[in-house]
């Protein structure tokens, strides 16, 4: 109806720039907003939870003006200048919590922060973690993605020396199902020191992050 | 009130003898019942959360017809014969999960079951479990003891191909408290053939664990 | 994206290959693993929740190279060899029953061990249960699986000397919607040494069966 | 503060007199209501959940007006006249369940409709039920009070035609804890034509019968 | 896959036949029990949540022997015969809860008891309930039947002597949400002496008042 | 520890002076408090919460200085001018709604509103709340305090015209314990326009009203 | 089936007139409502929640006789006359609140009173609240709609002294998903004195406001 | 009974030294552990959770060997060297967050971490907040500990770019009790980028806070 009001400021004051979460916006809205923020508008804002079908359905034009990536279901026409420094490890559970692990890995991208992405690590196979902590542990920071018990939490965590993220997700039924249950497992977890997100919200550890990696 | 009416063909029926729960039970009804089932009587009846307190109130002649253990309440007069062959693995992840482990080995106790009982064994110093693993796996069945995340129940079930129980205990709080995480937790295993008992019933293990082995 | 991370020693370590739960994983993943591990392949691994609508899309290459069971949605290519003992009953409740029953029959069958399955034991009607009883208890480890009020499972866990699991199932609406009722009514259960599975999981329950008829 | 402006005409319009729930009271209102409905005063009132403690420290001349059973926590000064015909079944699981079901059968008593108590009928020894069931048959109404699993009540619902009420009660431990599970399970359960009451709501049950009663 | 196990005892055993609850069964299911009970089977059964796009299908053969009613999902073959007495009124509060209304008429018709449905009740207006109370009251038993906050309940409770039950409906949004607040709402009535159902289980209250008017 | 920063411009910001939630503080904090807001300190300042164990216990000096209310916890010294317009209704279900009713009333007296309580108007008595309905409605808002189903709510919002607030009360046990069900049932409320407070939050319906009686 | 039995008198009675909630109803019903209160009526009738897919589907007829407004989903034919004072401020965090906040205003102008709203005033961002903060407080009532953690409403409450209410909506995902953390959020807050809705009730929070409008 | 079993090598692994929770943990194990690690043993550890009354009744001894801090609870004999440089500022809603407030700056002082603590800054009197702002942002990471909402977080996170952590506490009652409400609100931040702990876990806030001032 009335064009959104947007927080222009928020980069100056907090160091993260605009973000538009999709999921709940009307087709018109959406098309609107991506319209406005297309590559060479200059002004960065990272779309989450932009389904494929719609993404699909858009003018060519618009399309071309940005970098779309379907898993993540994410897309950002132009992107923050890169770092010079810190890296950042993003470790998942199992394949179905892709989806998180790389809303996570591709807001590091946007926000210009390396990163590297270490799935199928759920501790039930404890080896899959074990043989590459050497390189998870070179990284400034660890974001630990996992749905159903979340367990991995806790076994990275006290391998890990560098702050750590949690992002539970909505894998899994029955009791598990919505990540009601590695939510509560992630903030009860016996490692010490971990920071735990929203159910699936891998854009917020990604931005938890940065806060620190604008710091170094 | 009236005498309760024992379940006298449950042993032969389903191989466990009766046990009373005592929370919640009048302190005469534990009287009656203690006076009952001593040393002696020549019937096996396990006393489970038998508080400290009222054990120690009673008349010496019916505490020294008792074995009683204060870590895991429970008491018995006379306990099954030893059996033959079978050996159970508890392993715990925190001090906090002792009284609940200790519940469930002196169940085996009663029962005439061999077990040891492997403590502070929490993934997140995950030597502590590795490093007694192949002593685990050389019982017949484990039974795992946790609160918070219960995250042990995932490592363990993933390094054994015994047998293998989970109990979540009532340790913690917030999110944890009164065991509801690491029931949840423990339900959602991504560790597979787990089965799992209600929040603290350190005495179902052991049942579980007795029907198995009673059929070696 | 990358391909899945498989935990090729699993069976090594805890006697149980691989399996790959389909609910939530994209189109394109699961043709690429259906084709993986056609029967021929050598290697087994079992598929559960496979939309029948998606099995029966997959070109006939594919689908003729499995052994697929509709109601159950299971598929496989290659079972493990026949063990030589150990027989499972599966007992359910009610018909709605019938898709976890059989997720817990048709596991069994990809393992390699023999059971029945005994449907429309609930207790609204014993006779139904009682009159099979025999029959039931000369298996060595039985499976209940129900929904609703699950009070199925107290009955036969008070009837039965053998090991003894609890599927709960997510049949029923209000209150019972979605299994929390049957749940927390099979984990409150009455009979003692009873191990519960999360709500639905019949593959979780064949494979704590699968791992006691391993150690027999 | 000011006396409280009891329903008068509640006898005339639904057939049952006033009640007192103690329970939250302050002790000066109960002594106040305590002197004026003692035995003589005519008004039948019935007091329920009223501690022990706080009745034994009543003045005797109180005291001595008063029916009161410690077990259930009810009293009555006058009680209403015997019913002609009628009669009811008060079926209960455990021991444990005895405050419950004695708070049904006191205000039966209390209204003047004969009843019987059943206790210790849990269905995991289901000998316990099917031995009594005659005599439970023979009555005009049936009240089952279990907590936990409640499967009682499903089987007992399974076994009469007569009308049937169920009452969770509290009793229970992890996710049993105060009687969710009973309720649950209850509501859900799969005997046709069962009214349940709240937790431990063994009065309400009580008038439930009544209502029947009353238009025999 | 194998066919139903039918009860077929149970009419003998608590006075009501065989029900098939829809919901959830398969399409073939249903059509080869729906093929079975046709009128002039002689086999009185009544089928629940039976959807209208799924009856609207059958065949003419089979749609001409049933009684079908679109807005409470029912349908038999063959009712039960009329009782020569007993009348229920089924109060409702508003037009939303028509659907679980009418399957308690329904149900009730099928059993052979006389009903009248009085409905938009809702005690916001309460002159809606007061100005037919009489007629209410001049029926044997009431079932009330109400979503959102459920007041109806308390109020009728406190205005008729008649056995009464209530059935909450999934009506609402918000904390209304698929009836728990309904639910909550009537087992917390402060009216005394009802009995409560699952959520829209008008099905279960019409039972409930059949064990009454059978004893009558 | 520190001293407490106080708001001292909340008065003129938005119209009602600063008060004082008791429970949780630590003696010694209120003891302070206590001391500073005496009457004749000229700052008004109420005290909810207030233990009477912990206030019989104060020194002489301290209790003298303050007006303390037993049943609805609440002190203060010095109260605001009265307002010369506007009078408020409470109206409570039942006795044991007696403590948030009064916690409302005074914390109106404190405003300088005048109002009248109206007390076990529950409607399962219908009588009692509808002869006193004139009353009620001469009245310029009304605050409606039940537990419970707390059914009265949606009854005298359908009896009133006036501007009306309800307060959920932690009365009753089983499903309704802590006020859920009481909370759920008035957000539920079918009577239009009825703001909710916390369970058990008469001070803040109270100042709800305030809002309103300041802008007559 | 039967025709619904509208509360005529309402309006007499509370001041406000009668509203059908769409959502849950069928097509048939809605189109006789809507058919009856068109324009030229006479009678004021509003419907919320009516999809735009069945609205645009209606016979011109209809539609022409309605004022219809999609975001909000709400139609009227005819509205109150315009009341001569009172103003009111609709202020919303996000613009994903927009459908809840226009429910809210629309019906503020179905009941002739006027209203401004201001959007997009999430606390994340503070700098658009204060900015329009003397425009907020230049009205008579504020009505705070929010998802999430519903911060803006605290913030809101701390800096008005008009009457205030809050409507927590359902937007969000996770922990916030359906509007639970909304919810809890507004009843907890710690700025005094406002009422809260159920969840996305914009409509009882424009009718709560009406009843003090109707006071002034 | 067995000694614990201490994870000696955490410091080296994670940089956090061990911590003991008392609560829940027996008097004579406190004993045991409080006498091995006074000031002087060599071994930095911290104790949280430690009752007043237990430490005041411990042996002068011992007692001299700590510093003890009432109101969180903490006690340490031996604390990390200072860290050259990170300063972390704990900001707490109200008086009653004080004690989890501090057991995050204590823990931080036991980690040789400089912090300033500010209370009182609830948004309800947002002027507390703002104009200490500039020296909040002047500190490398800030911690928010609040209860009730907990829309502290949100302001705090829209107006500082530093690592921001969020403290949910059991400050409430109601809806609020327990902290679920704290914790979903801050879980649902419309802030970005804030890592959220388990409810009053100020200990780990303080941890996670260290991890990053240990990478400075």
């Amino acid at each position: 109806m009335n064009s959104i009001l947007f927080d222009h400021g928020r980069t100056a004051r907090i160091g993260l720039p605009e973000a538009v979460f999709c999921e709940g916006k009307s087709r018109e809205a959406l098309v609107e907003l991506l319209s406005r923020f297309v590559k060479g508008s200059g002004q960065p804002v990272l779309f989450t939870r932009l389904a494929h079908d719609l993404f699909a359905e858009l003018p060519e034009m618009i399309r071309s003006g940005y970098d779309y990536h379907p898993l993540s279901r994410t897309a950002f026409g132009t992107a923050l200048p890169m770092h010079p420094k810190g890296k950042v490890a993003v470790v998942s559970a199992g394949t179905a919590d892709g989806s998180v692990a790389w809303e996570a890995a591709r807001t590091l991208t946007y926000l210009g922060i390396r990163c590297d992405v270490y799935e199928d690590c759920g501790v039930a196979g404890l080896w899959r973690l074990t043989e590459r902590l050497d390189e998870i542990n070179a990284c400034d920071a660890v974001i630990v993605v996992a749905g159903l018990d979340a367990a991995l939490l806790s076994v990275m965590g006290g391998l890990t020396a560098k702050p750590i993220f949690g992002v539970p997700t909505s894998v899994g039924y029955g009791v598990a199902r919505q990540g009601q249950a590695a939510l509560a497992s992630m903030l009860s977890s016996c490692a010490p020191g971990v920071g735990i997100m929203n159910i699936d919200n891998g854009y917020g550890a990604a931005c938890a992050v940065a806060r620190i990696i604008n710091t170094l």
